[in-house]
């Protein structure tokens, strides 16, 4: 039982059909999308399809650097799931797929969102009151010993190559601008706080362009679950020719000693 | 506890990385695949990342094409998942995701394999063969009254205007082998057994398509997965923006009457 | 990659074995748990599994009411979601499930966590300052025009039966101390400051019951699930019998429409 | 867009409501499961609710047998990925769960349902014909060098003592009828077979015993949901106190070597 019967009718921009025609929002999708001579491109109509509009031609080159960033990173925990579930339920693939996204939660992409956060709140200041705030926010996370979202890694030192190579593709298509000064800011604050340099990490050069690309902070995770599905089914394609289901089973099992 | 502990230890070509450079299969994902000129490319990143190698430009277009066909459908019981998820948990995108992934099951997507393990069937034949098969499967569908896989559609008649195209975009890009000549092959045996043209449909040309592909019969879902992904982003990105999650619930719960 | 190599093994109490025993925690399965003239209890067994201690015969009572609460809501979002994906990979009724189970988030059984969190703020206090705090909660939630969690009912008015009852059967079972006296200040308050009387329901009941029985906070989820998992499994069995997936997807897809 | 949109309204036996009354199918929730003097008992609940009848006492007592020996099998691919995404995402214990219920699948859940589907066929046939069907059946597996379900331990030799136990309690409780005649009559030829003693396993007599019940073959899969979503519960609970997550990434990170 629901708690109000009473409301309006929502309505939905996604999609209709004819009995000949199937839309995309707006376009027809074999006479607009797929039409002869066009070269339809995935990411740029999925990003149309989400964000409502269509997207630039340099949006479309930082998107796709982006989802490839997103889409592999080794056996991690969301990786393991998916192996795990697709030895169990072989038959059912998507299963193990959505296993492992369930993994894109808090404590990794969700830290995209942290920094987004933090950029939102900067880029709505004037200049002069961009270094107070950067600073007060870099201040309060080292007061409470919280991890700055958006820097640092434990591998690539002094640079994360991914982060920097991700900002130049930004530049080189035309997103370089307040968001990304403000990352620049902030991270000119962690370095002087720090008295070293720390990198800017992926996920905050991330952050930095999605939101160049105004895409609202509780929409970004959606680009970072369709890279991790490919490379989840990777993962499973992988795990057809090489299976290591049994044994990170036997590992794990065997490894983690039973104590009262 | 497993069922064997000595085994042998598996191995990955996925990724690996040192403490400058991440790999993706043998590619640095910075100084190769994301180098300065390059154009990144998510979906064809992808696909060699599945495949272990990498696909040729015809490949990719199709690719794509049957990647944005696999998009969207609208209210299917897919996205009304995602959205009843996504109203009951909007801290949680990832999980909305996940529960309309977990659709993609044998009753609509699994058709395709259906259709691709015929069509293999065909390959394997000389041409003279193929037919007496083809003959044979149409029949034994008829006979247990089971819906022939890729074959009809409830409303696009007499054509499904994505089959179509897409076998059109196929052949534009050097995909008309042996697999969507056995499909056609079919389609005449369907016609003829029906005694009128019954339409290939979206899920009969995407199967030809991914075998001329050589994609396996057993992976073919993995690239449903990430176009479906895409489409339940789009899906909970309008839910932020119209609701209709509580609509959803008050309209089923007062459609479906108590009866003993 | 992960962020540390070095680190302490960790250890489990769940379980561990020898080839003619099994043991969960302290306890050999068959020789304890299933011996001949015990009464073997899965709700009992669960509780001190999660628990980590054997529940006394009136926790387990309460627990039982509770589960039984958290079994059936009738066509919830939850539900819908599982009959959705039934439907659409009946192959895979762990689909189904787990797709439904993700519904239990912040907007409906996360309220019982909400309103658990308030109650352990209260019994953490001296009497005299429990009001003022209570006082200082239910006015702080009317400022930000939040909804109180654990009180109010759309349809149960004035008082939601199922709290009263399951308060009753805490206090027949010993359940009836400090956090139910803390649900009851704050029901006061509540009471007052709308000048009229406002159930205490059961999300409120079974925050104070579990705060009653030392479950903390983050895991008072958990037995929400399981309740949940054996409605949901109902549902299916419904499914199998009545089939309504296809009737859902016909009637929100018709009843949802375009609008650019 | 659904495939047909004339059908009949379908319904509901499960629940519905009054403004003062909750039904579970025709029961009251309050004045008649938790009514006072009552003992109110979710596993028979859960099975009346889901079979749509009361159970027996001794059909209650046979379940919470096999819900608790469902309950926990330790380090499984199930509570692997349940701890993996726990750990990705702590703020949402329903996602950690639902991960790990997807691994209740053909390989490891599913053999209950294929042992089960061999019972009913020799239940349905005449004594005579029963050993005939037992021979032939057990020979394909053999010739097909597919394991025979229900059968064998790799670790529990030369008995599986959940198995011997359980069906025990089936017997002590009325529960030892055609069926468990049928899984012993099997249990016979395999060994005959082999040569020697192969144990009936757990699988094995839960299937004879949910069997007995009566539990549709598809349902079956149900009740270990059921059981195992409180050992998932116990797993995030022991990963809150003593956690793992971290641990195994590095474990399987670095125990998964790099190889083209």
């Amino acid at each position: 039982m629901s708690t109000d019967t009473s409301r309006r009718t929502p309505t939905t921009a996604l999609s209709h059909h004819t009995t000949d025609a199937i839309y995309y929002r707006e376009k027809n999708l074999v006479t607009d999308i797929l039409k002869p001579g066009a070269t339809p491109d995935f990411v740029a109509e999925a990003a149309a399809h989400i964000l409502g509009r269509d997207v630039s031609d340099g949006e479309r080159r930082v998107l796709n650097a982006i989802m490839i960033t997103m889409m592999e990173h080794g056996f991690t925990p969301s990786a393991i799931a998916t192996r795990s579930i697709y030895m169990s339920a072989p038959e059912n693939m998507q299963g193990a797929v959505a296993a492992g996204l369930l993994a894109v939660g808090s404590q990794f992409v969700g830290t995209v969102e942290n920094n987004a956060r933090i950029l939102n709140q900067l880029v709505a200041l004037e200049e002069d009151a961009q270094r107070t705030l950067a600073e007060r926010v870099v201040d309060d996370h080292k007061a409470r010993k919280v991890h700055m979202p958006g820097f640092g890694h434990h591998l690539h030192r002094p640079e994360d190559p991914r982060a920097v190579r991700l900002l130049e593709i930004g530049a080189e298509n035309g997103l370089a601008g307040r968001h990304v000064a403000a990352l620049r800011l902030l991270s000119e604050v962690v370095d002087q706080r720090a008295g070293r340099h720390i990198t800017i990490n992926a996920t905050g050069a991330t952050a930095a362009l999605l939101g160049e690309m105004g895409v609202p902070v509780e929409l970004m995770r959606g680009f970072s679950l369709i890279g991790r599905t490919a490379g989840l089914v990777a993962h499973i394609a992988e795990e057809q020719q090489r299976p290591s289901g049994r044994f990170i089973w036997d590992l794990v099992d065997k490894s983690i000693p039973y104590e009262a």
